[in-house]
Order: C-alpha cells, then sequence, then structure tokens
C-alpha cells in the first residue's frame, strides 16, 4: 500500500539526541552497551543484511561454522571467557533463557527463580509452558535475596509435583538495586539437590570478571547490548558439554512428504541468530571486554564514590546491599522527592537540573526513587556528577551532611 | 578468563572483503539486504547497546511504544504499507513464524506448509512443537507446488486428528527456485476450511508490491535483513487484528511469592526485541522501500534477461516456473558441469572466472545447480553479468545458441 510521502518524512535524518557528545549518560541500561571505537568502524562496513555469509561454508550452514570473519573461533574464545565449554550468540539474553526453559522442560515444569529476576525470565518460562517458583528476597532496604532458600523452593517443587524443578536461575546482579548474588553458593545448594543452574549474567559477565567454571554453574547468559559493547540485540548463551547437548540438539522434524531434514542446524536458535552488524560488533569489541573486566575493582570504587556524596544529601540513602559490589545504584532520596512536591516542575525538577549540567539517563519525573549506573565512567566525571547532585540538592534548601 | 593477547588480534580491525568497492554480488540471500546510504548514515549513531531506549515510556516501557525515534509511528506505517492491521520488528522472520506457532498451537497440533518452505519454517514448528503437514510441488523442471493440495492436505490434517491445522504457511517466493505462489488463492481455500494463512514474505514484501489485504492473508511475516535494506537481525511480523489478538496476548504468569504480573508487554516477543542499530536501519530505509516496491516490473525484466541470455549457453536452463515472476534465478548448467569434469580446479573454476571479472556471490564450486539474484543491479550490470557468462562459456568451448 502506498504510504503518503509527508509520513514518510520523519525516517529522513533520524537523529540521536544523546549519542555522544558532551553528555554523560548515567541510564543503568545502557552503560556496558557503550560501542568502542573499534565496533563503530565495522559496524557500517558489515551493515548490509547477511554481511557475515559471505563464506558460509556449504557442507555445514551455519553461523557459528563460519571462518570469515571469524565467528566459529570467537564462539569458542567466548566460552573459554566465561570459563563454559560452548558459547553461541543469540537474539537476546531473554532468548537465550527461554531457550534453556524450552529445551530443559516440558510444559507445566517448573522453574525455581530470585525474585528480583528480570521480567523477561518471567516471559520466557511463560513462552516455554513453564511454572516459575520464587525465592524471596528480605525486602527494604537492602532487598538481599535469601539464597539459602534455593533449597526450600525445589523442596517444595518436589513435594507438589513429584520432581525437581528442571532449572534454577539465579539474576547475578539484579536490576533493580544491583545486588550481587553469590552464585557459588546456589549451584552448591542446586547440585546438591540435582538441579542445574543457569546463571543470568546480564549486568555482570562483560562488565566484571565472570567464570562460569568456578563458580559451578551449568547455563550462563548475558546480554551483549548491556554489558559487552555491542549493539543490539545479541545475547549469549554459554553452557557445559553436558547442558549443551540438551540445549543446542539437532532438529528431528521431517518433511512428511518431501522427507527433507535439517539435521546441521541448532533448533532452539531456529538455525542461524544474529547474522550481521551487532554480532560483528560484539566481536569487535571483545578483546576491549577481555581487557576491561580487570578493572572492575576500580568500577566499584566509582560507584562507592558517589553513594558516599550523594548520601550525603539530607534524607538520601542507596538501597540494596552496602557497601556496592556493582556500579548499578538505585537511590532512594526523600529530600529530593519533598522538593518535587512544592515545585512547578514537579518531579521533573531534577530531570531538568541535572539536564541543565549535560547529565542525563535517571528517568525523568523521579526523585523518590531512581536508578544510575556509573560503569564506564571517569573519575573526573563521577567526581562532576557527585557535586552536581550536591549542588542541584543546596540550590533547593536540603542540608548537606 | 584470560584469552592470550595473540588470539584477540583477529578481532582488531576486522574487514568485510566483498563490502561495496567495484564487486558485483550476485548472493542470492543478500541482494535485498544492502542497505540505502540514509541507513549507513544513522547505524553508527544508533550503534550503542539501548540507543532508542532514552525515550521509552515509563508507564508503558516497551520498543513500540517509542515516539522517539518515532519507532510507534513506524510500526503503524508498517502496517499500512503490508496492507495488515498491526505490525511489530520481531528478530527474525524464523522468530516470526514460531510466535504465531506457538501461538496458535498446542504441542501436537498440524501447521500445513509447502514443501519448499524454508527450513526455518520446519524449525519453528518443532520448536513449537508441532507437526507439520507438507503440500507438494511437481518437481522437475518447475517444481511448482501444488496450491489446490492446500484443501486435501487441510482434509488430510482433520482426518487424521479429528480438527483441522491451527494454521497454513505458504512461502511467497521459495529460496531455491524463485517460483512465486499464488497467495490469493491460497487464502481462499484456507479461509473455505477455516484455517488462517501465514504468508511467509521473506523474498517478496520489501521488493516488491505485497498487499496482505488484498491477498486475504491473516498473518504476514518477512525479513528485514533479506528484503528491507535492513540489518540482521529484523524480522517483520504482521497480522490482522483478529490474529494479533492472539499472538501478542499479553503474559499471564504471576510471581507466586512477590505477586509481580508483566501485563504491558507482549508475551510471545518477551517483551522488547530488536532494541537498537537494526531497527534504526530497517526505519531509515523504509521510505526507499516504500519507493522501490514500484520498480519491481524493471526488476523481473532484468531477471528474465539474464535468463534469455544465460540459456543460450549449450546445456543451461533455468529452473522453476518459467518466466521468471521474482529475481532469485536457479540455474542449471550440463555444460559448465561438464567443463568441471575435466578442469583442474574442477567447479571452481567458475566462481575463479567469474571473480576475475568481480563478479561474486555464487556458491564456489557449484557448476551443475546454482541461484543468483539480480535483484537492484543496474541494467549495465545485468548486461555484464550476461556477457561474463558468455564469455566464460566460450572460453571453455561450449557453444552459444
Amino acid at each position: 500500500m502506498a504510504i503518503p510521502p509527508e509520513r514518510l518524512r520523519k525516517y529522513v535524518g533520524l537523529h540521536r539526541k544523546y549519542a555522544g557528545g558532551q553528555l554523560i549518560n548515567l541510564n543503568p541500561i545502557q552503560r556496558g552497551g557503550i560501542l568502542t571505537e573499534e565496533a563503530r568502524r565495522v559496524i557500517v562496513e558489515f551493515g548490509d543484511g547477511y554481511s557475515v555469509c559471505d563464506w558460509c561454508p556449504a557442507k555445514t550452514p551455519r553461523l557459528d561454522m563460519i571462518r570469515r570473519p571469524p565467528i566459529m573461533e570467537f564462539m569458542e574464545d567466548l566460552a573459554e571467557f566465561l570459563g563454559m565449554d560452548v558459547a553461541r550468540v543469540v537474539t537476546r539474553c531473554r532468548e537465550a533463557k527461554f531457550i534453556a526453559f524450552r529445551m530443559l522442560g516440558k510444559p507445566g515444569d517448573y522453574v525455581v527463580v530470585d525474585s528480583l529476576a528480570h521480567y523477561s525470565t518471567y516471559l520466557a518460562a511463560e513462552l516455554a509452558g513453564l511454572r516459575v517458583k520464587e525465592v524471596p528476597h528480605g525486602g527494604y532496604p537492602e532487598f538481599r535475596v535469601d539464597i539459602e532458600a534455593y533449597a526450600e523452593k525445589i523442596e517444595e517443587v518436589k513435594r507438589e509435583t513429584g520432581k525437581p524443578p528442571v532449572l534454577a536461575v539465579l539474576t547475578h546482579v539484579d536490576y533493580m538495586y544491583g545486588n550481587l548474588n553469590d552464585a557459588a553458593r546456589v549451584a552448591e545448594i542446586c547440585h546438591e539437590h540435582d538441579v542445574p543452574l543457569l546463571l543470568n549474567a546480564a549486568y555482570t559477565a562483560g562488565v566484571m570478571p565472570v567464570d562460569g567454571r568456578k563458580l559451578g554453574v551449568d547455563i550462563l547468559v548475558s546480554s551483549g547490548h548491556k554489558s559487552w559493547a555491542a549493539s543490539a540485540p545479541t545475547g549469549i548463551l554459554a553452557a557445559t558439554h553436558e547442558m549443551a547437548e540438551k540445549i543446542l540438539r539437532h532438529p528431528r522434524i521431517q518433511g512428511d512428504w518431501s522427507g527433507r531434514t535439517f539435521k546441521v542446524k541448532e533448533l532452539a536458535l531456529l538455525g542461524c541468530t544474529v547474522m550481521g552488524a551487532p554480532l560483528v560488533t560484539l566481536m569487535a569489541s571483545f578483546p576491549a571486554v577481555v581487557e576491561r573486566v580487570q578493572h572492575w575493582g576500580d568500577e566499584v570504587k566509582k560507584a562507592r564514590y558517589l553513594v558516599e556524596q550523594v548520601e550525603r544529601i539530607e534524607g538520601t540513602k542507596q538501597l540494596g546491599v552496602k557497601p556496592k559490589e556493582h556500579t548499578l545504584i538505585h537511590i532512594e532520596s526523600k529530600g529530593l522527592y519533598r522538593v518535587s512536591q512544592s515545585h512547578k516542575r514537579r518531579g521533573f525538577f531534577l530531570y531538568d537540573e541535572l539536564k541543565k549540567r549535560k547529565i542525563v539517563g535517571i528517568q525523568p519525573g523521579l526523585t523518590k526513587h531512581f536508578k544510575l549506573n556509573t560503569y564506564g565512567l571517569s573519575w573526573g566525571q563521577v567526581k562532576y556528577v557527585a557535586e552536581s547532585f550536591l549542588e542541584i540538592a543546596e540550590k533547593y534548601g536540603l542540608s548537606i551532611g
């Protein structure tokens, strides 16, 4: 159908206001996904749809079999970097979870998940026909997941269904409070109960050192656009050999008339996954990612520094476990909230004030609870953000401790 | 785990040999996915992971609700362009098929598919737990799908299971012979039997005019990286209101301890899909795509011209329905095959000879049967390709008719 030309004008010269420049973007989901210069260089060259498929091997036509560019080698290096046996790039971390759920479970089966799991964990479970049993957290102000309760929840599933859950899921660092969970301990509990563990490392692998073998996890998933300096959509699915055999099994379907089979493919990946530009950004950024995880200690120091400074503002404190072990920070500020109550822009005053100072990424309108992420900011930028918060607080008459 | 620096060197300066330049790339899957200049301009700016999420609405946090960049408007324009009610961008055409299968079927249910369906149609069915019933094709040399047999196959499913298939699938143009199927007729047959029809327009929508409403299809899927001048991975899932209600239904899962629900999301999309660069290339190329489908007639003329010329080579003919109604061409050449039998490079001689002439994209090693695609080539380029084939044939002593 014809679309009137005036309606097409909006697609010409699409522009991202927040791209690069002098802005400091604190958006909690965005810090780890900013491209490296190397990735920026290759994205255009591999922009065309099937840009990585020029050298797809005729006998094993599959993305992870391509050696030009070195995709096959990348999957191997990726697995090694994560301390896992096998790795694949899938379209999203949530798809990686879905694949694990779908291939390990049958409709009606249970997965045990931490109650701060990302929403996509729940959706992946429902799409795979599974039920969830949640491991509680301790609530305000720490919201600490009660990891010892994995044992109890596994037993609950056994009592209810006569068999253990098909999988347990632990969110390594949660999206809400940025709490880091003890994956090794959860793996231990799960294995004592003969339940494999999937670690959702969307906020950890790619920014901090994560060694799946050392942690003892069976499946490890992560997000390239969240934590690996890659374009969306890129998910990472890594597994032990034992798990990979199940979740990457080959298709069994056969055409009833044609007799066609598709045994070289991997069923749950639907064949090939991220055939172009985003995959290549992930690969191009990989050397920088391998390097950057070594500096995680300094990243955590910056996060703690910012918390320390922002907590000087009257009625303001960090929620989640203290001190921070991750750069995703959840702030509760009764002080800033009080200001918003009498400000003509209400909660938007904080957004306005930060924006004036070229700081963006905190959700416009929020003051009482808001999230931010300091990952990858320089010390100079972190100090500037801290000073800006204090300046804004002072401007509106809040006391600084 | 540490990766030795020498193993990381291969990721520095990744280069695509076949990108741009003077090469003519005839790769059958690649012609429709070459980026427009407009898409090339925006891909870097939106390269960062969550680049389109700066203005995600707080109350309805979902990709298709974002208005800066105009993603919400794009979904509407996309639906209108395809003559459908609702459209979503998903990660791949194959995922769009999976979503339809998963949301409409229950394990063990049947889908009726044409026997030239892409392999991913079968994998999507298996992943959704469905069985396939194939509609035969007529075999050599036309390989014409017997579309009247949709009726019979639907009846067969009814007899076998007591109920109609949950869906029928028609591949609008198949990947193997580039045959264009009469979607309107198949829709008519399916609807007479109360079976909805999914049209796989991976090779058609985006390069030729496709109006789902006129054709009477219930679901229409396509591939951005195959036919919409977009980066991978981008799939298109479009549907009538009636179908969209089912396939885009909201999640029902609830945390058993937390009580959390996720009703604003769309279950089978797992929330958000293509959050960045590829989506923006699809949007940036959209005005050019809306325009280019008008020139489909000329594209078909170029394909027919090339066939006519190449068929002048001794023992060489186009397979599939004649004359061509699509630019994907399957050539059978007993002549070139005979040459390969006594050539020291065997079948690779054709690749070598074409490569010398700066023509690439035909699978190296093939001579007896090979595929190519003329879409988007200029008349000058098509003539040059035709002359090159004739020149190579003559060089090896094949007669030209």
